[in-house]
């Protein structure tokens, strides 16, 4: 392993921690997933592409990650309270389909859409219709522990008896007696002792169709429940990384704790990391808002406030621009100034795949190695630094200037020694492929660029510039087309 | 829906049966889905494209499919027998992963080859570690039937007290009592009364990993179950059509039958499908004789038996040039038939996509209209005669022909009259891409073509064709690319 000393902000410490996982060169990291009832939207792309940054640096750096991430398909149930419909139950109803049949197609196009964005896949993709008895199991633990109570066929977390021996609210800074004093006591509480409890299983009346035989009768688990079944199962009852977005601090991964501590007696992660929100031309992202953005909208450009299509290259290169714990703000403005970005980027890697070092008779140049090697060094020290992404990126650009330099002949390769030359090459690749997953993003050319050849071909025939035309021919049958010179017209067709 | 008279034939009564779904439009079909401990092969890839053209076909008849396909990741004994190890835990040891990882990692590939062979995702692909609590609820229910019997936490299917009342070889044909008398007592199935019984629960030993709690104590499901509880969950108790390979009609399929009678007293499905299996220049294909072929080595052409790469619609098209309950042999020049077969298809559709009617003062050629309405007529009834992809393919090159003779001018559109002119389009764009599922097939010619571009474009300039010059330049800038004139080299850049 590298020798890095990584340093990580720690939501539960509120200050940067020295890295130090569990069991070296392991790393266990649970990442809260979507809940599959909508398309994947800006919401689901920042966590996605930090902790794939997150995952791809400590790989990198020679850790071992074992990376779960959830997919909801049961449980989450409106206003993410709870009471109310189970959001796949409803999506279900609206569109006459089994659950699982929505929970499959949205599943689906998350897939898609973070394959888009180039994100690794996670090492495990458990689902929580997948865990029904390891859930079960966790519910009859705390039970056990005196740290829950049945009410009707439903099972509730006893908040208050769990804050006598440890403390609700550790992680995200809540104070127990301001949520009671603060909470009223809305429509089907009544079955809580209090109203800080939530749920562990809930009962399921008859026409709910997502539902399974318990010890408490037909129901269905809690949506906090899941990750602790889910995460100790695949990564034990303590691992190193949990992470989220900033929206799921509270209630979900203070819930997740306080079932951890109830069922292990300790904390499931040892180091908490949150990714900050996003914002839609300085307004926070909702649906009601009328700013809420999918994926597949930026994409293709399809949204009222989009003034074109962003591409998913861009729209992760965009993300990467900012530290993950800020906010970020999508615009029109700030998404085309990513694009050049991302295009500058993306030219630089080409010229650098392209450079070759050419021994040659000239003094080594001190002061532009000492740049390059100060750029790379800063480079690394900003991702050891809480994954500093932005700052990284800046590096990067001045890596590119030195070697735009080398590739317009402005400075020999050889004023850099073959060393020097070699490490500007592979820190730049290596950090956009491979710490940024930044890759280049081919449009589909073909037809259009047949079309451009046809026009030169028919030109060189009408000039009579017979070499040129054959040229053009015998290069096209190359890479597999035929040019079909008939009577009246001129057209392509692949050679069968 | 549209008027056919589809006719499939049944594996249950070994004739072809008129095809009545219980509940039209819906048409409920379960496919056998792959074990996911390794890469997806040929013996995945046809019955997928097999199911995926019934599929296709019966939507495009207007039926509402709701396909069901799922994974085994859990409970598939090497031999496929009841002892030995599980086949995806056995892989997890050797690669050193958690069972889960494994099983992620080969179901991720298997979309992967499943998508580039362009077949429709099932609206629910459903794990069989996501149904423990459904298995547990059938073997239960197979106790309380008396057919079942419990050993040593182990729960085994008594197939001669089934047989009493029901008729255990219906599908396969096999004879209970030459089975019994064929098979020997092998190790370990000393548990079981009779050679022939299959296990519905086993027992796990403690170093077991993939294992959960059961009435019967600690244990994984048979291989058999999953199929029975996740069909019946999502499809009913009784649905239209169960497909899968031919190797899955004896045990398996079987099991299934046993143990949906068992539960509800009916046949599980009402039409049973099995496409036939695979061979390699003559032969079987198996992992011990050498001529085992992934997708990926076809796709790649990386297999010392391939002489060069085959694209997955180049697959697609060769498996459904012969019916589905043919055998189908794999041979370099099969394939590289099937790949001019593929190409001369889409090359079709693309003039067929560009042709427009032209009004004219011309009589209408009776002879020819006759003879395309003939064409369409056959393709239409060699789908509805079992899906015959083969014969279909066979008079979509009759219409090509047509086509290909308006395109050249040698016929006019105005002589087949605008409506048969707009039949024949359709019909030839339908069955192509929406039926057979063949698109076209685009690779990444990008650079290559942006070389040939900046090749012509250093001619003209040599020439001092600056008109050519300029042309060029203009026409890479529409298309998002900058040609970079530098002193001593000319490049191209994606403009920033």
């Amino acid at each position: 392993m590298k020798t890095h000393h990584l340093k990580l902000y720690n939501t539960l410490s509120r200050q940067k921690e020295d890295f130090q996982p569990l069991n070296p060169p392991f790393v266990g990291m649970y990442v809260c997933g979507p809940t599959v009832y909508g398309d994947a939207h800006l919401g689901h792309g920042r966590p996605a592409i930090t902790f794939d940054t997150v995952n791809r640096y400590l790989t990198h750096l020679g850790y071992r990650v074992r990376y779960v991430r959830n997919i909801t398909d049961v449980g989450h149930l409106q206003g993410d309270a709870d009471e109310g419909e189970d959001k796949i139950e409803k999506k279900a109803k609206l569109e006459k389909l089994e659950p699982m049949e929505v929970a499959k197609q949205y599943t689906d196009t998350y897939h898609r859409d973070m394959q888009l964005l180039n994100t690794w896949k996670p090492s495990i993709e458990p689902r929580a219709t997948g865990h029904i008895p390891e859930q079960i199991a966790l519910v009859e633990a705390i039970l056990k522990e005196g740290l829950a109570y049945e009410v009707n066929g439903s099972v509730y977390f006893d908040v208050l008896k769990y804050n006598e021996t440890y403390k609700y609210g550790k992680l995200s800074g809540r104070v127990i007696e301001e949520l009671i004093s603060g909470s009223r006591d809305l429509d089907g509480q009544g079955e809580k002792h209090n109203s800080v409890d939530f749920a562990l299983w809930k009962n399921a009346s008859p026409e709910h169709l997502m539902k399974w035989d318990s010890p408490w009768g037909m129901g269905f688990p809690g949506w906090h429940l899941e990750c602790t079944a889910m995460s100790s199962k695949y990564l034990g009852k303590q691992f190193d990384i949990h992470g989220g977005g900033m929206d799921l601090m509270f209630p979900h991964h203070e819930c997740e704790i306080a079932q951890g501590n109830a069922c292990n007696h300790q904390d499931p992660a040892k180091y908490w990391m949150h990714n900050n929100m996003i914002t839609i031309n300085g307004q926070k992202m909702g649906k009601s808002l009328g700013n809420f953005i999918n994926l597949q909208e930026l994409f293709t450009g399809n949204h009222k406030l989009l003034e074109q299509a962003y591409s998913p290259m861009t729209i992760r290169y965009f993300i990467l621009t900012a530290h993950y714990r800020s906010t970020l703000d999508f615009s029109n403005e700030a998404l085309k100034a990513a694009q050049k970005g991302y295009k500058k980027i993306i030219n630089g890697l080409r010229i650098t795949r392209s450079l070759e070092f050419q021994p040659a008779d000239v003094a080594l140049d001190e002061e532009q190695i000492k740049q390059i090697e100060q750029s790379i060094t800063a480079a690394y020290r900003a991702m050891d630094d809480d994954f500093n992404t932005a700052q990284a990126i800046g590096h990067l650009f001045n890596l590119l200037k030195k070697i735009n330099s080398i590739f317009t002949g402005q400075l020999p390769s050889a004023a850099f020694g073959e060393e020097v030359f070699a490490k500007l090459k592979n820190t730049y690749i290596t950090f956009v492929e491979e710490i940024l997953g930044l890759i280049e993003e081919k449009s589909d050319v073909q037809n259009p660029m047949l079309e451009l050849l046809l026009k030169l071909y028919s030109e060189a025939k009408t000039a009579r510039d017979y070499n040129k035309v054959d040229e053009i021919r015998s290069g096209l049958k190359e890479l597999g087309f035929v040019v079909k010179d008939m009577k009246d017209k001129i057209d392509w067709a692949y050679e069968e």
